[in-house]
């Protein structure tokens, strides 16, 4: 196990752990749960590591947040839903990209970025909150979305795992704003600034086999015009 | 290390090996380089597990594609560029979110995504191609800027280390299109369909420091009208 962090360097909230101290350009890292939860909330997709015979692997996954744990669901039969259920060590990072920063030097390039690194170990979700969790899924996605379709039934239910991970050694770092030069560089005259990345919803495709004239319902719209 | 695959499937390129095959929804998988280069070329950030001390450690990094090799860049202080350089096993991925996938019923709810996942061991890339590396991760940003700016200066260029990994052992996993669900479900009145997952770069942002009059380049303003 990691070592607890006797000194934080700065008035922010300290570090979990040694491991989950961010370690290059430390002013970039959080460890405030409202900070690590804003950036959990606003991605869908995670990548998971873990180890397999010795070797790593890293999966993409989606995911969900539930107060202070990170979930994630998965068939019963993949390898990793399988390794993660038995309690080995995992790492998990969600990272949104925001821009690339442009610099007077090819040195100070950078991006801008909210990311997470979480250690911990899952645990498979018992079967009295499986259901909730994976309402709370569908309702991430889209608000509003549970009441309107079919719910798992006994079969698919069975064959879903539900795992998740306790954020009590997650650490976010965060980079914003402008290129940083160095003094002597201020004069080039090469354009220096961010090229912002935006993410969102673009108008909903039907389904090809979409009955003719079911309304698009207002949740969709609403996650469209964000 | 892992065993050959002895009997592909389908006629699809086979996987390299068995850890690379996607076992889970194998249609999804793809092995060919085409299709493993093209996911690669259209991110910029790929998450990259190793193990530190029998832990398992993801971390997000930008990268960028040269021939059959993916390249990343670091401190040679950072504890990742460490680890990798010594030849530990790892593992990248990049995975792209095109949209959500609505289904009539929870169970077939999805996400239409490209990921990339690529095992092996990264190399140090030697000092005689390390600046061409550099050069080619900034025109991979944005073509033309290299010419614009300082390159990296003595004390730069040994603090950055670039390493590379074969793309020998990659996959591909690729989900496209609509909702795909049971006979029985569709006549339920839910809307189905896709919620597209839009990426794309904004106008830019000059530095607040830039010289007033400094044109934007036209490398820049053709990355904002993709």
């Amino acid at each position: 196990m990691s070592k607890p962090i006797a000194k934080p360097v700065s008035a922010k909230s300290p570090a979990p752990s040694t491991r989950s101290r961010v370690k290059r350009v430390p002013d970039r890292g959080h460890y405030d749960r409202d900070t690590v939860h804003a950036v959990l909330d606003a991605g869908h997709v995670c990548h998971v590591a873990f180890s397999q015979d010795g070797q790593p692997v890293v999966i993409p996954t989606a995911y969900w947040r539930e107060g202070d744990h990170l979930y994630i669901h998965g068939s019963t039969k993949s390898r990793m839903a399988m390794a993660l259920a038995q309690g080995e060590p995992a790492c998990v990072a969600v990272t949104l990209l925001d821009g690339l920063v442009l610099a007077r030097s090819a040195f100070h390039h950078s991006m801008n970025y909210r990311s997470v690194v979480a250690f911990g170990r899952f645990e498979p979700v018992p079967d009295d909150h499986k259901m909730a969790a994976l309402e709370a899924f569908t309702e991430k996605l889209a608000p509003g979305r549970w009441a309107e379709i079919r719910g798992p039934n006994k079969q698919e239910f069975k064959a879903t795992m539900v795992l998740r991970l306790a954020l009590s050694e997650a650490s976010a770092k965060i980079r914003r704003g402008p290129p940083k030069d160095d003094a002597e560089d201020m004069a080039i005259p090469a354009w220096a600034g961010v090229l912002p990345f935006n993410t969102g919803f673009a108008a909903p495709e039907p389904d090809p086999l979409l009955a003719p004239g079911t309304p698009l319902p207002s949740y969709l719209k609403a996650l469209t015009r964000r």
